[in-house]
């Protein structure tokens, strides 16, 4: 097994059951030179919710196995997607539960598209367009040009014919009655992500931006993908509001896969419109606050490392700083949290108080970086669960 | 303009307005040989509508426009299709309303697919698979594939990707609440079919066949399209049903197409599940039997020319002839009936009393073809309204 993993003795309980004490030194040194584990200051966690500040940390350095280890992830799309598939190559015998943004879903042409849903899966089971991040590789348009032809809008999101498939079955079985949840686990079946994918909520959730009309037109407001992909997020938003979170309910599962967790991660996904999404369902933040949760900063030296994530904080009023993010989160969700070297500044940055950060990569150029970069996560998680047991 | 039609004096009222008369003989004189107009033997027609039998036919012939004329057509899929090309080519100007099945209308994968409509508007639109008759061409089958990744079924249902287009169009529509009427319109906006097509009811109206499923096992009741395209209408049918039609309406505009016309004409559709599908919608018929109604056999020589009619009309204990077809429909609703030169001796079937029929070549083998059946089906009705008025 790798050796890269951090291990704490003295944890009570079924933290990381996977966990393999070895003898010290030798081969089970952990790598620590990436995620710089060894060589920053360290400063004291405040674990609020456990009530247990600074516990002391055994410096025991072990093997580790993941088999059985329990990991529950908050996805948005392409992001979230490239961690997870780096984070099934470091935990390859983890219990990987996603979570998925259904915020972005829109009805196009009438059929249910899911597109966090969507690239969480197509990444996952190899039928990811790898130049675009999202959609089906090989994809061709056939039915959407046969769509314009009969004037059917909007023109501004490509659905290729692969990709449709996906959406009437999806469609077809949501009229059929089933649940999204229940939906997303048949579409799985084929696909075969290797983690369960679960929808944050069964319940219609939009994700909608309010942007200034100029002049004297006021403002306006619009689906997330209207803005996101017709307006390329150009137009700054003024608010973005997720349109009925506040009466939905978890998905089946969703809560459990929480509470069942080892640890959470939050992968480099859009900190308001996927990740923030997730956490306005009623209940779900509420659970993360009990587990121990680390964030990958989707913010690389002040700029999104993909999208536009700094539209959305833009319209929330937060810096578009890895540390302004993990501020924004605060320390009562968040445990920890990944920053990319450029950054390192951040891990002295007086209003992360009581959240662990770690600089390291955060390019996730390819799989051994993602699967790099998923290890720190899991490690930090592993001492961070031990302080607070 | 062509000198195809027989066109009578003494008519009163705007029967065939583009009707005009020329100078007797020379190069007016119909072109019987085909319609064998000239060379059988004639007997009396009774027009039990009009109460007016073996009305004097004055045996002018003459020029004939069609610009104007009101043409109504009962159409099912392939054949009415080809017969419409046909009818087009024959009456340019015309004004031509068809009335379609949609009794063969299913939902495959949450989609509402209308075949025969569909079938209309791609062959009068351009777009058909000439090969197959119906479909589109140049189709391509990735949807379909993917869907059967995915488990979706049926798998017997052959829809390509450019007709999934139209499917999800269409399903797009009638869910915002449009009824299929406004929906066909909206798809003709695109194929420009030169004709207006109406599907036959906007409610639904079913076709359903009733099999005998052998042994004790009793019988039961599936789809058409079941029994049509995955059975191939091999296991024979006990009974054949429209449901849901005692209850339908027709759709805005078929009653006043039939009262408007000047002639109502059956292609050589199947008298049971597309032209009896129609007949079986409140209204219809009674519309159709004030009116002059001529129809073209799609049986030659005891045989369907293209599908399986003969197992829809063994369904309803009719003999597979063209003399039985017309017998079946009746003297009250069929003013008119072409048979093949094959089956001329229907001529003169004493179960036809009441039916002028006709024998001429009936093998729609190319456009030619058809425009000449259906200028024998104008010119016999242009006799038949004379004849009545």
């Amino acid at each position: 097994m790798a050796t890269w993993l951090t291990v704490m003795t003295g944890k009570s309980g079924r933290i990381f059951p996977g966990h393999r004490l070895s003898a010290a030194g030798g081969d089970a040194t952990p790598q620590l030179g990436q995620t710089r584990l060894a060589t920053r200051p360290r400063r004291p966690v405040v674990v609020a919710r456990a009530g247990i500040s600074g516990a002391s940390r055994t410096r025991l350095t072990a093997s580790c196995e993941t088999a059985g280890m329990r990991i529950t992830v908050l996805a948005g799309g392409v992001g979230a997607a490239r961690f997870l598939r780096g984070l099934k190559a470091a935990a390859p015998d983890a219990e990987i539960t996603v979570i998925g943004n259904t915020g972005d879903d829109i009805s196009l042409f009438g059929l249910h598209v899911s597109p966090d849903l969507d690239t969480v899966l197509y990444t996952l089971g190899g039928g990811i367009s790898e130049e675009q991040g999202w959609g089906r590789a090989e994809e061709t348009f056939t039915v959407l040009h046969e769509l314009a032809a009969y004037g059917a809008g909007p023109g501004w999101f490509a659905l290729g014919d692969r990709d449709f498939a996906t959406h009437i079955a999806r469609t077809s079985m949501l009229r059929a009655g089933a649940p999204l949840s229940a939906v997303t686990r048949a579409l799985s079946e084929r696909w075969r992500p290797g983690v369960t994918l679960l929808p944050m909520t069964d319940d219609q959730v939009e994700t909608r931006v309010t942007i200034d009309a100029g002049g004297d037109a006021g403002s306006r407001t619009v689906h997330f993908q209207e803005w996101w992909v017709r307006m390329r997020a150009a137009v700054p938003a003024v608010a973005i509001t997720f349109s009925g979170a506040q009466a939905a309910a978890p998905a089946p599962g969703v809560l459990e896969a929480i509470a069942a967790a080892d640890c959470v991660l939050l992968p480099p996904s859009n900190p308001v419109v996927s990740v923030g999404t997730i956490l306005a369902v009623p209940g779900i933040e509420a659970a993360l606050r009990a587990k121990t949760v680390v964030g990958v900063s989707p913010i690389i030296a002040g700029a999104p490392v993909r999208g536009m994530a700094d539209a959305c904080l833009a319209a929330i009023g937060v810096e578009a700083t890895a540390a302004a993010v993990a501020a924004h989160y605060g320390a009562g969700l968040l445990d920890g949290w990944l920053v990319d070297d450029q950054d390192k500044p951040a891990v002295d940055d007086p209003r992360l108080a009581g959240i662990a950060v770690r600089a390291l990569p955060l390019y996730m150029t390819d799989l051994a970086a993602s699967a790099q970069i998923a290890r720190s996560a899991l490690s930090l998680a592993g001492e961070l669960a031990c302080r607070a047991s």
